[in-house]
């Protein structure tokens, strides 16, 4: 069998479509978020980041990056084993307590990363709860569909954001199967938020559990970065908040907070936590220290509001057509993969401006975008740098009107 | 719908049947491997852990921990974003062609965990190669299995380490489906080593990819710690190796190595690897430091191998009865999952000696054991209290003669 030619068709197939992807190989520079030193050739040696998740540059904050470095002096590097074997150390317990306070919940439980803990979380539940349905909004994460396919339960999509097709769909449902609706906060392509109070009222007439993805929003919303739920006071009112600690706390890993009941049968049967290499206790400790700085700081959230209003102001006067949306994410849509990769690749070589072009599969064919996210770090000038680069390459391509 | 009486039904039937886990809540001691400072109540400040899957103790070597404090300067804490969106850093990029070097392979592809790569890179080649076929081996790890699961592709299991069984289940199968056999080096809980020439060998004549894991092996076996694959001169027939950076090598992440079209394969359409933000470099830089350190010294191979050779040769003289292999792991059987319990609890309790006791769903149930996994720095007086120590509980608990 030639496997090579089996992977080699379906490489050409993808490149053929423009949907071929190259990473663009960059180097953080700590401290100087959100410029970055650029390693491909056919660029400048200094680029400035635009397309960041770690929104608030809490990354490369001296509270976070001392805080790891303090433990990885006092702990070493790794854990050492899974959460059974030897892996839990004092720092996991601490994270799960902080985490548990952050939205209000009895119980928290961490795992190696946001898309781990949607898979596991989703499987467990689907699969371990008999004649369970879930109710998945028809824009969730890759992270939830493919928890939701790995535990076989009945799955009913919902359409985007509509409370009144969910209401539909779960009056369609036997009365006594256990039902799980799974939806986000901040949807992170379209930036779009979702009617959240009207879809928990729904799934409590209905005596369904409520799954929120809060990825996009925790750290960012909310007085003490608890994120949408906190922000519209809702939290206590969801089973399951589901987070992450790779974008606006700028570490890595991700969690999931509830009952402690539910943590704990969750702790007890997910695959997908129980047999993995918990998080080194330093990652955990720097996670921590951000979830707890941004409980206390709100002028990070502050600035980068200011920031993202001040891109989508200068995208107007520029008539550069983005996606309204009440969050911190500015889609351009370009509509087309290879225009889309182009224009990027424009800006990185010509302009020091680096946005990566979004392509399927993370977005759907032909809703292919440029997606900017403003720090509280980008300056006046880096704006208007941005909006000045998009002007001329509007001008030149002659896409403003093909895309408005 | 009540979930917390569904979420407790489940749990206290774990708990009937003496498989509830309670995590030994621990603060690793960096540069005092293996000793850690235990949380919990009712044990020791300080006890010396037993079953740590840092092997080598590399998670406390200061050419690791400095390196990744080093790149916590220089990058900072997280990567910002998955490895398409800004999250690829120049010390992914070398991390990975050090892996490839490790393996002799062209491609190497990196992964937030050994669990994540295992499932992401199987669902991805048995879902995406049609009419594939996944023969796996009995005893594969949880990660492999959810992944053959999550392929929906058709599964067949062979005997463990049975390269006959393998054979005839290959030639029952159309000559013209892909053909993948998927098994392990070193076995974790029994620490048996596979047959891998005949294993390839048969492979082989079927024209079958193979695809080996290798987490319990890399860093320990071979010449440059490329794993027993290294060892028997066999790296070059295998299609796939996989492995991790959170055993011997003492950090976190795992990665598959292969040819550069299998490696673009995975890169270009696993879920699991498209869809979650990219280890933190600093990680990355760590990982690195740590294989190459151990492709240049042998020293701490050699060291714990005289360290399981003496822990063996005690526990023989002590008439306590372990699984024979001829790997780094040491089992001893209890075969009673509240006996296993009590056991540990005991040796913690009272000697200030830390061994989890393995239970379902690890092990299947009625195989309960205490794994044991010497390293480079436990000294002749741990060996000697740890013998000690058994020697009393299995005749205060007349368990020698009930597992032998």
């Amino acid at each position: 069998m030639d496997f090579e030619a089996l992977f080699e068709t379906q490489l050409d197939a993808l490149r053929q479509e423009g949907n071929y992807r190259r990473f663009a190989n960059l180097e953080r520079q700590c401290g100087r978020f959100p410029r970055a030193r650029n390693h491909d050739d056919d660029a400048p040696a200094e680029v400035t980041v635009w397309c960041s998740n770690d929104y608030l540059g809490m990354g490369q904050h001296p509270v976070v990056t001392e805080r790891m470095k303090e433990v990885i002096d006092s702990c070493g590097a790794g854990a050492g084993g899974t959460r059974n074997i030897s892996g839990t150390n004092a720092h996991h317990v601490a994270l799960e307590r902080e985490l548990a306070d952050l939205h209000g919940k009895e119980g928290a439980l961490l795992f190696t990363s946001g898309y781990v803990s949607n898979w596991a979380a989703l499987s467990t539940l689907g699969g371990r709860l008999s004649d369970a349905v879930i109710l998945s909004d028809e824009l969730n994460h890759a992270s939830m569909i493919e928890g939701i396919r790995h535990s076989r339960a009945k799955k009913v999509i919902w359409k985007h954001n509509d409370p009144e097709d969910l209401d539909a769909k779960l009056s369609a449902l036997p009365a006594n199967a256990p039902k799980i609706v799974a939806f986000e906060s901040v949807y992170s392509m379209d930036g779009d938020i979702c009617p959240m109070e009207e879809i928990v009222e729904v799934a409590e007439k209905h005596g369904a559990m409520t799954y929120l993805d809060e990825v996009h929003a925790v750290g960012l919303y909310g007085p003490r970065g608890g994120g949408v739920s906190e922000e519209r006071g809702l939290a206590h009112r969801i089973t399951l908040i589901e987070g992450t600690l790779g974008k606006a706390y700028g570490v890595v890993g991700g969690y999931i907070t509830g009952s402690a009941a539910l943590c704990d049968f969750v702790r007890s049967f997910a695959s997908g936590f129980i047999f993995t290499t918990a998080l080194p206790p330093a990652v955990a400790a720097a996670a921590q220290a951000s979830i707890a700085y941004l409980k206390e700081s709100d002028a990070e959230r502050q600035a980068q509001r200011q920031n993202v209003a001040r891109l989508r102001a200068g995208l107007d006067r520029a008539g550069i057509p983005h996606l309204p949306n009440p969050s911190h994410i500015i889609p351009v849509m370009i509509k087309d993969p290879v225009k889309c990769r182009m224009i990027a690749d424009i800006l990185m070589r010509d302009y020091g401006i680096y946005v990566q072009p979004i392509n399927y599969p993370t977005v759907p064919k032909g809703t292919e975008r440029l997606r900017f996210t403003p720090s509280p770090w980008h300056t006046d000038a880096d704006i208007d740098h941005l909006i000045n680069a998009l002007t001329v390459l509007w001008k030149q391509c002659a896409i403003a009107h093909e895309v408005a």
